[in-house]
């Protein structure tokens, strides 16, 4: 049985606190006809702080798509090794252990994607699989946990590492000014995560059931323009309803496994913003504390894209873990509007004995 | 166990012929330093005709990364959706049947990704896993065929999707001129295929080992600029010389499972240039032969990127498919320098006692 162990966390050095966000958005839009509606949003996710890459002023300045991406190509570089070797640690794993590494990333495109370079940088065995997905967004946590699990499910021996990077202030577009944007540029931070997939043993959720969710004809909710300038987030204002749908259809994806969604024992979830976890506390008849991880998550770093569910897990972690054998669910939420959904029990790291049961 | 079942292809409208294409860089690149070069390289590939999206003098032109990229959209939303009911009618199965959709380009970006539209349109299920891959170039068909391999072997009832999808011709740059350029220009092709790989039954190649390699430190032997522009393609001049490194990776994957790869009954491999073909003949002591598929598809169509694999094997169906239990491999070769590598044996549709027994 997979068992995804504790991640690994990082954040950029620079920090800017919603004070600092409300009084830029103050400035930057003075003569704005929408300023006070968009203050209103911003205030109400509960945002504090979030980490940038760079100075608030450079996070400002558009150098262009070349820039930009040579921006979020060094930078990953200069960041994903130290964080990887700690989510190594934390799995009691070395790079000659991993089979496949998952890549997940929307805020910066390379081909070859990172894992080549990883592969090469980090002495990974030239035989590891490499799955760069860009195209999932805030769900492609959810997704390399899934993909993750699936393929552990195919060889039981084998061990996946995650990698979600996502420097969300290289997508700061000066010229789009719509509510949608105001919002979103005062909510996105930069964070990055790394954790193993064990396919034996370990310390953590044991993966039992995932799936997936695609609400129908929400599409162009959240979606990328694809322009000459790179990246532009757009950002439907329906998106903060969708626990609406989700909600149900995590209930419904956990009925087979003869779970109770509302009756879990912990809950890992995609923090988008305040409304998604208020939701889901309305649709599961579940009281806030039972979503205290994301909600963290949130406050703390805003929403970091598809490292949200890595990050809110940490907290879960650093809490002590659950107790043994309680049950629970990680769920990532991104753009189609896509859900990716796992069911996980708690589990203490394997007794030897059951660990060579599973091998044989 | 899981079956690649016959592909879909399809190409374009517009033909450009080796003639034309000598007879254009001769235009263009009159004072190319060394135009002479690339003229023999271009006369090399063998490539006598490609398929292109429009008329030459259309994709000549470079109307900007947004307008490209939304050409990318509007042709893969007009052009999919018909290659796919033909794959799914070649594995006889619906929509409602397909469990994952692994969709595979890297000549466009979309997010949410094709998966999502494809969903909603194509009456798929809400729960259908989205596999979207942009960053594994040529070799992304090959992942497509070996993800897909994983997923059925974790969920051996299930069935996987796989549509290639790549117009080339959307990343021709004028501004750059070396020639690595000059050659590419000249090679690749527009091209699309559809793949369905069935948990149970099916005819085709039922896959039974994958395996993965990269060559160290050959990333930027392959690479995408990323710019203002959009993707620049950007070839070494050592990639031809590949295969001296693949195809003993090719060798030692097939070991574990008691294959010797020179001694199989079918060869599709990616056509990335001729001397990829050469050298395999050369390194795996092969007659030429043995490469038709492959060849022919390179003559017919130029490198179709990660297509190029399909087709090779379109071309082993149209030809009445191998002997049944015909071993054979099939390997993608792609940036990093990555090889995607599954080996398989022929099989007519499965008796209906055996597809029986595989689903208990």
């Amino acid at each position: 049985m997979a068992t995804l162990c504790r991640p690994a966390i990082a954040v950029p050095e620079y920090i800017i606190t919603m004070e600092e966000t409300l009084e830029l958005a103050r400035t930057i839009h003075a003569d704005h006809p929408q300023l006070g509606l968009a203050l209103r949003l911003i205030g109400n996710t509960g945002v504090r702080k979030r980490h940038l890459l760079q100075p608030i002023e450079d996070t400002l300045k558009h150098p262009g798509f070349t820039a930009r991406n040579a921006r979020y190509e060094a930078e990953a570089k200069a960041r994903v090794p130290a964080l990887v070797r700690r989510a190594l640690d934390h799995a009691e794993l070395t790079t000659r252990e991993i089979d496949m590494i998952a890549y997940v990333s929307c805020t910066g495109f390379m081909m070859p994607s990172m894992t080549a370079w990883m592969i090469n940088t980090m002495d990974f065995r030239t035989t590891t699989r490499q799955l760069p997905i860009a195209q999932l967004g805030c769900a492609a946590g959810g997704a390399a946990i899934n993909r993750a699990h699936d393929f552990c499910t195919a060889y039981p021996r084998a061990n996946v590492l995650i990698v979600a990077c996502e420097f969300c202030s290289l997508l700061y577009q000066p010229t789009d000014l719509g509510v949608g944007n105001l919002l979103s540029n005062g909510l996105f931070g930069d964070g990055m995560a790394a954790a193993v997939v064990r396919g034996e043993g370990g310390e953590g959720v044991r993966l039992e059931r995932n799936g997936s969710h695609l609400v129908p004809d929400t599409e162009d909710w959240i979606s990328y323009g694809v322009r000459d300038t790179g990246f532009h987030f757009q950002l439907d204002k329906r998106v903060p309803g969708t626990m609406a749908m989700l909600a149900p259809a995590m209930r419904a994806m956990a009925e087979p496994h003869d779970w109770d969604i509302s009756g879990l024992d912990f809950y890992i979830v995609h923090a988008g913003g305040p409304r998604i976890l208020d939701d889901l506390c309305k649709y599961l008849s579940l009281p806030p504390e039972m979503f205290r991880y994301s909600r963290a998550t949130l406050t703390e770093r805003g929403n970091i894209a598809s490292a949200v569910v890595f990050d809110a897990l940490e907290r879960l972690f650093a809490e002590g873990g659950a107790q043994d054998e309680a049950r629970g669910v990680i769920a990532g939420f991104g753009p189609g509007i896509t859900a990716e959904m796992v069911l996980g029990t708690w589990t203490a790291a394997a007794a030897a004995g059951e660990s060579a049961a599973r091998a044989a």
